[in-house]
């Protein structure tokens, strides 16, 4: 692991990490994101799906920081400043002194896919006692979201469904992106493991859900949706949230299972990602 | 309603609106807080238990907000600015271009005298129907919080306790305080109608909803504690969150029946409010 003292804001090989809140503002980023933060390190050494490019650290962390910089590929260069060259590069004060970029790559965008890797990896795991023949549904849980323009609420819902042990996040291209700083940071790191798909409209997004065997449930408010735990959990379960303020469409609500969380009359207003743990929850207890 | 225009930002009227960003950081702000935006303007004026001292408005805003307008009190004033000098005044772009000041007024700080006013209302409303002499519990919900120093935690407390109707939130004197300006936001206006207490110990806390009759449930990831479902929900239920990150200490716990929701093993951990979220839905649910 090449460590690599930088003493110039400008140096050439910082790019990725200047201005990054500008950044932040732009689509793309270069096919690149920026995790900030020890736990989220640690995250994408350890346990992340995408490939790491290079770490840059304040030269106070370098110490403290040891165990996990051992989990940092010999190829990767850490790249060390002074807190003051540091905070000049990323253009606000970097307290926590910690910055990595990664590759997004060949990101996948196909729903159908990331659920065909789902199934195959429930299979693997009951191994050689697993009779296909029986062709018998494997329990599975996802998440899946339409028009969620919040990267607070994005990185809230992959958070929850790490928590409640949901095998994959499937988003609408109408989302924002999970891979963006705050919401990799909200999300605790969960939106750099968890699979996902992002792309492609709501419907087909349902579609491809119920093709591979999963009863979607539509969350609304709706009065005439039927109240969590009333419904048996189903062995494919996908839980469906729309966008904040105005919910999902009513077409997506046809064409699934609309499903309302029990509130209090007059205030039928819960965070999205809130609402998503709530029905998460319930079907990780169910399953239990 | 005198409607006020003003020209300069350093108009001695809107002193409490000057600098926002910086009161935010000093506590007391002479026992005044600050509202921004429609939806809590709204909530201010129609159900607040707070007196409304002023209002402070975009010129622009005037007319599409007159619905709204029609709630203010006859001797509150009106500033009307245009915005160059609205955000002069703030300190920083003050895109809704609505805000208010209210008066704290006498807090109740005492979460006895809290839990009796939620006692008094609930008699009431059961009326003449009602025999004292059985002393039969009333159901009621409540929301208690340990060293919460999050604003936007807070605020999303107050928000699920609305949305699964509970009665009132204790916080202990060492949470941050539901009436700084993003608590109100986040909590959609909840902050400012349903009753709470802000004081004492955790503790005591604890102790004053056991003497009204509560059961407290003491929410952690422990292992050793109860799965939520696993418990009856009792007529009187209070729902214990602790500090972000380190949650509630061993003393609290071991004063209250331990809850833990059941989450996937390797990752204990969703945000405080959601945690709560999930115990107040439950317990909503199960008294419907």
């Amino acid at each position: 692991m090449p460590i690599l003292p930088i003493a110039d804001p400008a140096d050439p090989r910082l790019a990725p990490y200047t201005s990054i809140r500008e950044k932040d503002l732009t689509s793309g980023h270069g096919g690149r994101f920026i995790v900030e933060g020890k736990v989220t390190l640690e995250t994408l050494l350890r346990r992340s799906r995408f490939k790491v490019e290079s770490l840059f650290l304040c030269e106070t962390r370098l110490e403290p920081l040891a165990d996990i910089l051992a989990h940092v590929p010999e190829d990767v260069p850490v790249y060390v400043a002074p807190q003051d060259v540091m905070d000049d590069v990323a253009g606000f004060p970097m307290h926590r002194g910690v910055l990595a970029c990664g590759v997004k790559g060949e990101a996948k965008q196909d729903a159908a896919l990331i659920l065909s890797e789902v199934e195959g990896r429930a299979r693997a795991a009951r191994g050689a006692s697993f009779d296909f023949a029986q062709d018998e549904p494997l329990p599975s849980t996802i998440l899946m979201l339409s028009d969620l323009s919040n990267h607070d609420n994005v990185g809230a819902c992959f958070r929850n469904a790490a928590a409640f042990g949901a095998d994959a996040v499937l988003l609408d291209g109408r989302c924002c992106d999970p891979l963006y700083r705050k919401a990799i940071r909200v999300s605790s790191g969960a939106s750099l493991w968890l699979p996902f798909a992002h792309g492609g409209s709501g419907a087909e997004m349902v579609k491809a859900a119920q093709a591979a065997g999963y009863t979607v449930w539509a969350m609304t408010p709706r009065a005439d949706a039927a109240p969590l735990g009333s419904l048996p959990v189903p062995d494919r379960l996908a839980i469906l949230l729309g966008a904040e303020g105005q919910g999902l469409p009513a077409e997506l609500i046809a064409a699934a299972v609309p499903v309302r969380i029990p509130m209090a009359a007059g205030f039928d207003s819960i965070n999205v990602a809130t609402a998503g743990a709530i029905a998460l929850g319930h079907a990780f207890a169910a399953r239990a």
